[in-house]
C-alpha cells in the first residue's frame, strides 16, 4: 500500500505531470515549530537546476501546506503539504516502452490506465515530498540532539570506499563535504567529472548514498519484523532507483570473520559504546546508541539518450526508442535528501513507537 | 512492530529457550493443500546438526499445527504453528555483553526483562518459524507455477559473484547446485572449507545469500512505499544477521551506465520480456514477470569461541568475554530456506493483494 | 491513527477553518470511470445551505482532483481529492469550552495546538472528503450492481422504528423516501417540524440515520477481528456526533428470543436466502448477500444558542457560555451521505480483500 | 484481517475443536508483573460450567503461556498464551446450517473448507484468548490507576436502563453487583429467571452489557478515523453475537435535545470535569477523563433447541432443523469479561499511542 510508518503514517500521492505532488503527514506530535525557510532550504537540496549535473526542467518545488500547521507549529493534526506541478509539459505518453523505466510493469498492473506522463506516480519528483516529510522529521528530532546527515560515496567507477573514517558527530561529517557537491571535498571533483563524462555521451551513471543519524538513543526499533533495519530499508526501497540497501558494513560484512565483525564493546565516561561500528549503529533490529549508518545504491537514470532496444505496447512490435527530453544523467546528487528523509522519519516514528512522550 | 503482510499477517513469537517458537498466519486462503512431510522436509533444510558445519545443538524443529489447517487443508482461519523447544539448556544468562548481539540493546529497550537465554526472541531459532510459513506459501505457488529457490553466493573470503549465469528456471537454477551444499557446484567445496578453517579457529564467517521467484506474473506490488522491494527487504531485515539486501544487479548498479544496466526489451514469442535481468524482475516496485533476483548480505555470527573485549552490564566493568556452547561457524548455510520463505511470504501477499482470486 | 481500511487506505487530512480539507484513496482500481458530474451531486447532498433546516454557512464543497484520476478513469495511483476552505470566518478561537465538542480534549491531547477554529479537524466538515471517497466507491459499485441508500429513522421524538419493511432492492427504498428530505414520506414533514422547533428554541435534535447495502454478494469480512460490523462501525464511528451503532435488528435483538432473532434459512429459485433479516446481511463477521443493514446514531448537534455551564481554559473560570453563528440544528440530515459513504468504502474494501479481481 | 490495534497487536487464532485457541499480543511493555492467578481468575469469570444458566460443556481454560512472560514479567516480546481444547466432542460437522450461525457464511467464504465443529473459528469459544489478553491489559492498568467493570444492563425483557446512576468509580461499580450475577443486585434475580425460563422453553434471549472505564486520563484517542470510539466498537463488535455498540447515552441521544445531551463542564478542584456523562467520556473521539462508559447489545444464542427452517448445504434441500447439545440460553453473562477486555486493550493501546512511556 502506498503508506508507510507506525505510529506516523505517510500517505504520498501525486504524478509528475499531474495537478500536484503531495503527502499526508499522520501522527505529529502537536506544538512543534516548523520552519518555513527551513524546509525551502531543503527542498531546494532536492529541486533540479542551479547546475550542469542535473535536469534543465525548472521546479520550485515549494511546498504549500493544506493542514496541520497553524502558526508555524504542528497542531496535531495530520499534516497535508503540496506541490503544484508547473513545469510539467503535458504531450501524450509514447507507447514504447522505456527500458529500466515502470512504463511496463505499470501495463501490467494497471491495464493502460496510468498517468504516466513524466514518470507519472513512479517519477522521482515523488520524492519531493517525502523530502517535505523528512524535513519537518528532521526539525523535531534536531531540537532533541538527533541529526541525520548524507553524502555520495560512489558515483560510477569514482568511489571512496570503503570509508575509512567513523564519523563521531554530524558536523564532523558534514564538515568533510565539499562546498558544492555532497560528497567528500577529496573526491567530490571527480564524481562530478563522472557525471558529466556521462552525459555527454547521452548516457547515464549510478551511485551510492550513505546517511549517518546522530544522537538518537538505544533501545529504538523492533525485534524480528519490526526491525530498524526492516523500517528503514522499506521506506529507502520506496525511492525511486534504489536496488540495494545495506547497514553498518553491509555486504563487506559478508567477507569478514567474527572477530572482525564484532564490534568490541567498552566503556566511555561511564556509558557502554563499542570500538568500532560494523553493525551501524544497530543490533538485534534495535538500536544501541552509535551512530546509524546505512547506505542505498541508485541505478543509473533509466532515460538516456542513447538509442535503445525496445517494444511499442499499442503495437506489438521491437523498436529502437530514442528518448528525448531533460533528464538527470545521475539521480544520485539530487536523492541525498531523500535518504535523510527516509532514515529521519524512521528515527521519529521509532522514538514515538517507543513512548518517548515528545508530547510533552 | 512483530508483524508483516497486507494481505497475509504475519505474527511471529517464542523465545530460544522459553516452551516454544512460532507464527500465526492469517489470511491464507482456504482449501489449499498443506503436506505435512513437505513442510518437514522445508524446515529439516534449516534444522541444526547433521554434518561438522553446523552447531550440535539436536532440535527437530517440529511443528505442531493448532489452528487453521483440517484434513491437510487450510479452512481460511489463521494458522497458528508452534515447536516446542527441546533442547534448551536453561543455565542463566550471562550478563556480559556478547558483541555483535542484541543482548546490549534488549537491555536498553527492555531494561534487562528480555529474555536472553540462547538469544531469546533474537534468536536466529526465530527462523524456524517463518520457514514454516514460507512453506506453506511455497506449496500454495507450486500450484501455480511459482518456484523460489536460493543458494550461497559468497562465504567469507570465496564467492562466485558476480554471478554469470541468468537462470531462466527454478530447475535450471537447482540443478547447478551441489548434493550437500547450496551453493554452485564448482564452488560447494571451498565455501565448506571456509566455514571449516573459521571454525578451526574458533572464529566465524559471514555470507551471502541469493534467491530467485521464477514464474511470478507480472503486475504484483505497489508503486512507492509498497513496492516489491520494500516487501521484500522488510522481510529479508527481519531475519537475524542480514545487513544488506539487494535486487538485481543490487549494488553493483552503482557502478554502471544506463547503457549497460537498462534492460534491453523485446518480444519472444508474442510476450514482453527483458534481454538481460538487471532490474532484478522489478521495476517501479512492481514486478515484469522476469525472475525475481534478491541478494541478503549475513554477517558472521557473533557467537564465537575467541576472546573478546565487552562489558558487564551488571557490575558496569570491561571485562574479557569467552563464549562456550554450540553455535554455527556461518549462518548462511541454514538461512537458505529462510531467504526462499521470505520471497515466497513476499510473493504470496502481493498475489493476495492483486486480486488474483486465489480463493476460487 | 487517522487512516482506515484493508485493501483500500483512507487518509483524511484539513481543518474547518485551514487552507482545505481532503482525502487520499489508495488502492483503488485502475481504469474505474469517475463521473465528476456524479460526484459533485453527492458533495451537493453534504452541502450546508439551500434550505432553513441547516447552516447558512455557504460552502460549494467542490472537490479538486490533484491525483489518481486522468481523463475521467482512476489510474490506480492514490486519488488525493481537496476542498479548498472558502467561507471561513478566521475570528480566533475563544477559549471557552463548548460542551459537547472536543475542544476538552483537543486541549488535553494537543496541548493547546489545536487548531479549533469552526471546530478545526474535529469539524462535521470533515464528512466531505468521506463522503467524496464514498461516491467514489458508490460509482465503482453501482457498476457491479451494489447499491448503498440511506434515510432518517429518528430525529428527536419523532421515529419511525421499529421498521416495518424490509426493503428488497434499492429502488424500493429509495422510492420510500420524501422528494426533499431522506425519510419515509409519511414521517418526513414532522421530523422536519421536530428540527425547526428546536432550532426555534436555540437548540438541537439529534437523529438516527439507516442505511442498506444492496447486491453485495455473500462472503465478504472476516471473522473475528476484521469482521464486516468491526470494519463499518470503525468507520461510522469517526463519523462526528456518532455514539451508536447496530445492525440488523441491533439493540432490539437483546430483548429478543433465539426463535424470534434467528433468520429462518430458506431456498429462493435454488438460492440460499433468509425469511427475515434480523441479522443485518451479516453472520459470524461475514455478509451472506442479504441486504447489509446498519444504523447510526446521531447526538445532537453540539453548538446551541441557548447559555450553557463551561469553563474558560485560559482563566479556569467557571463560566456561561452562549454560541453565536450559524449551526445545523440537526447533523442527521447532512450526515446521510456519509452514513452512505462509511457502508460503500467498506463494502468496496472487503470485495478487494475478497480477491475479487475487480481489476480485470 | 484477525489484527487489532496500533501499538498493541493482537492476532488470534483457534477453532473449538481444533487442538488448540489462542492469542499472540505485540507490544506489551516489559517487565510487566503478571499474576497468574488473577489471569486464571479472569479466565474463570468466562469459563462455562458451574451452574444452571450455562452451557455443561466443561473446559477448564487454563492459559499455557508459549512466550513474553519470564519470571512472571513480561519481556518485551510478543506473548502467546493457548488454551487447549479438551472436551471437544469432534462429532463431524452437520450440512445443516443453523440459522443464526456462520456456517452459511463460512461456506460462502471459505467454500466449504472451514472447520466449523463446535463453530469452529466463529464459536464464542474465541473469547477466552480475549479474556487473557484483556486479563493482561488490566493488570497493567490497575497499577497505573485504570480499573474496567462491567455488568448486565437487559436480559430479554427484563432491563435497568435507563442507568439512573453515574458510577464515580470502579469500587461503586462494583458494590451495585449482586453477588452471583453480574448484574444490579436489584434486578439479577429476574435476569436470571428470564435467561431459565428461555433454557425451559427450548430458546434462548439476549442481552446488553455495558462497561465502564475509570481512571483513565484525558487525551486518549484519535480525531477521525482512530476515534476512540472507533477502536473500541471494532473491538467489540469482534466478539461474536454482538450487534450493536454505543457510547454514554449511546442511541437515546438521537431523541435527546442538545440542551440536555450536552454536558456541562465545570471546575472540580480546579480540575475541569463535566456535571453528567452522556458522551460517555469521549468528544470528538478522545477520552475526557471522565469514565469511559460503553454498552453491547448481543443477540440471542443462535442454538436453540426449539425446531428452526433452514437448508441442507449438501443436499441443497429444505428441511427442519433441531440441534441438540450444550448451548447457552444467554450469552451476555459469559461474554461480561469478554467486554471488559476489549476496553481494557483499547484503553492501554490509546495509554501507548500516546507515549505515555509506560516503558518507564
Amino acid at each position: 500500500m502506498n503508506a508507510w510508518g507506525n505510529r506516523l503514517k505517510l500517505s504520498i500521492f501525486g504524478e509528475s505531470h499531474g495537478p500536484a505532488i503531495g503527502i499526508v503527514i499522520d501522527g505529529l506530535p502537536a506544538g512543534e515549530a516548523i520552519d518555513a525557510a527551513e524546509t525551502a532550504r531543503e527542498m531546494a537540496r532536492r529541486a533540479p537546476g542551479g547546475n550542469d549535473l542535473s535536469t534543465a526542467r525548472n521546479e520550485p518545488d515549494e511546498v504549500v501546506i493544506l493542514s496541520g500547521i497553524l502558526r508555524d507549529k504542528t497542531t496535531g493534526a495530520p499534516v497535508c503539504g503540496v506541490i503544484y506541478n508547473r513545469d510539467a509539459r503535458s504531450r501524450d505518453y509514447d507507447t514504447i516502452l522505456r527500458p529500466g523505466h515502470a512504463d511496463w510493469t505499470a501495463l501490467l498492473k494497471f491495464g493502460g490506465y496510468a498517468d504516466l506522463r513524466g514518470g507519472g506516480h513512479f517519477s522521482g519528483r515523488l520524492t519531493a515530498p517525502l523530502v517535505f516529510a523528512g524535513s519537518i522529521a528532521k526539525q523535531i528530532l534536531s531540537r532533541r540532539g538527533v541529526e541525520i546527515c548524507a553524502r555520495i560515496t560512489a558515483i560510477g567507477g569514482v568511489s571512496d570506499e570503503p570509508a575509512r573514517e567513523e564519523y563521531g558527530s554530524a558536523s564532523e561529517f558534514r564538515a568533510a563535504l565539499a562546498a558544492d557537491f555532497p560528497a567528500s571535498a577529496e573526491i567530490a571533483e571527480a564524481m562530478k567529472a563522472e557525471i558529466r563524462a556521462a552525459k555527454e555521451r547521452g548516457d547515464s551513471v549510478g551511485g551510492v548514498v550513505e546517511a549517518a543519524v546522530f544522537g538518537l538513543r538505544g533501545g529504538i526499533g523492533e525485534p524480528f519484523f519490526g526491525s530498524m533495519e526492516s523500517a528503514a530499508a522499506s521506506l529507502l526501497f520506496s525511492i525511486p532507483a534504489v536496488k540495494g540497501v545495506e547497514f553498518g558494513r553491509g555486504f563487506r560484512l559478508a567477507s569478514m570473520r567474527g572477530s572482525e565483525a564484532n564490534d568490541a564493546i567498552r566503556l566511555e565516561n561511564g556509558r557502554i559504546v563499542s570500538r568500532t561500528n560494523n553493525s551501524g549503529g544497530i543490533l538485534g533490529g534495535i538500536t544501541n546508541g552509535m551512530p546509524i549508518v546505512a547506505r542505498a545504491a541508485f541505478k543509473p537514470t533509466a532515460s538516456i539518450a542513447l538509442p535503445q532496444e525496445s517494444v511499442d505496447a499499442a503495437s506489438k512490435q521491437e523498436t529502437t526508442l530514442r528518448i528525448l527530453g531533460r533528464h538527470d544523467p545521475c539521480v544520485a546528487p539530487r536523492a541525498v535528501p531523500a535518504v535523510e528523509a527516509s532514515l529521519a522519519l524512521c528515527a521519529l516514528d521509532g522514538l514515538l513507537v517507543s513512548g518517548d512522550g515528545l508530547l510533552k
